[in-house]
């Protein structure tokens, strides 16, 4: 199937389709109509239509989708029936938190370094992954065909440490450091930007007091 | 300023404009034009006037905007002048990452409990703060004056937990769990999935590879 180009805010959706669909077929289910998914994923059965519409349709047929056909597609147009080893760089407790995540290896997300300045926490294990000194990283990238390198260090280093990074040919940056980072073009960035997410929450609570007098 | 409905897109926004200024204002600029703005941004300069004019334009007079005055005035909207008391449920990793950054109690986010259901965490301390057993949770709740939850719980958990915290008046849910929370109308929810963003990432190198051959 070719696949045209495809809009952020579409992609964006893919996985939230994924996740209701594992379910699903973790449940035994093996058809759901588009307006059934539209009751359980609180979105209108149109956008689910026009959405799947973006990769062909996936053949609904007859009564609805083949739940674990979609569930596949979906997943390999993610690109999850690929391999892609990851490093974090960062061994606080954020780091830590993703590199215990066994979700990731389910996914083909696959842990295979972590780094940190701090001489102190050199040759802990998290894991089963030792932590490297930073002077290490740039050759473990290019030695061990890492594509995705997880930031979760202060905005202070995470430019210096990204750039060094792009050079030693990583594909992709998934950041949580608190600043917007300009890499070459070609490296794909995925910002966590945790901070702005709790201010999008405090902006709805005060509109929320605001409307109804609860404040 | 009357506020009339704003977009959640423009919401989202604000945060990354209240850090860019925050910068500025750290770097000692008095002012900035939106064309600076959105050189600083990458985002075009009608986009910024376009979000601006939502809240009255900020009033860019002469020579661009004060960046003292814009800065505290997005920081106004965001209710960042206002505190808020929250607590954290789930004492892994990834809860006290957040209960150790520093940064939201600057913010106006006063780190108040921290909760697990893990008997042997029970007494630890976080940054000061106690972790409680969670049968402690719904009278904590209700005593403290707590605006905010962040559920940092596997999703098997996180639906019954929401409700509780629900039931006893919270305001808003700041959910890391992998599961979208169905709350009365009135509690604001914020999610963060992070597989989601991962998987988006994934699709990204792959069409990448895909585009320029380089699978």
């Amino acid at each position: 199937m070719e696949e045209k180009e495809i809009s952020q805010a579409v992609i964006g959706r893919l996985p939230r389709y994924f996740r209701y669909l594992g379910e699903l077929k973790d449940e035994g289910v093996e058809r759901v109509s588009s307006q059934e998914l539209s009751e359980l994923m609180k979105v209108t059965a149109s956008q689910i239509r026009q959405d799947f519409n973006n990769f062909g349709g996936f053949g609904q047929q007859g009564y609805g989708y083949n739940v674990e056909f979609l569930y596949k597609e979906i997943g390999r147009i993610l690109g999850l029936d690929k391999k892609h080893n990851f490093i974090i760089v960062g061994a606080g407790n954020l780091g830590r938190a993703l590199g215990n995540y066994m979700n990731f290896e389910r996914r083909g997300f696959i842990f295979k370094g972590m780094f940190d300045k701090n001489p102190e926490l050199i040759g802990e294990d998290v894991r089963g992954v030792r932590i490297m000194p930073l002077e290490r990283l740039e050759s473990f990238v290019r030695e061990n065909d890492i594509d995705i390198a997880v930031l979760t260090i202060p905005k202070a280093s995470a430019e210096e440490v990204a750039e060094k990074l792009a050079q030693n040919g990583i594909r992709a940056i998934w950041n949580f450091a608190h600043v917007d980072l300009n890499l070459p073009e070609g490296i794909q960035v995925e910002n966590v930007h945790l901070s702005d997410s709790l201010m999008k929450l405090s902006y709805n609570i005060n509109r929320y007091m605001h409307e109804t007098g609860t404040e």
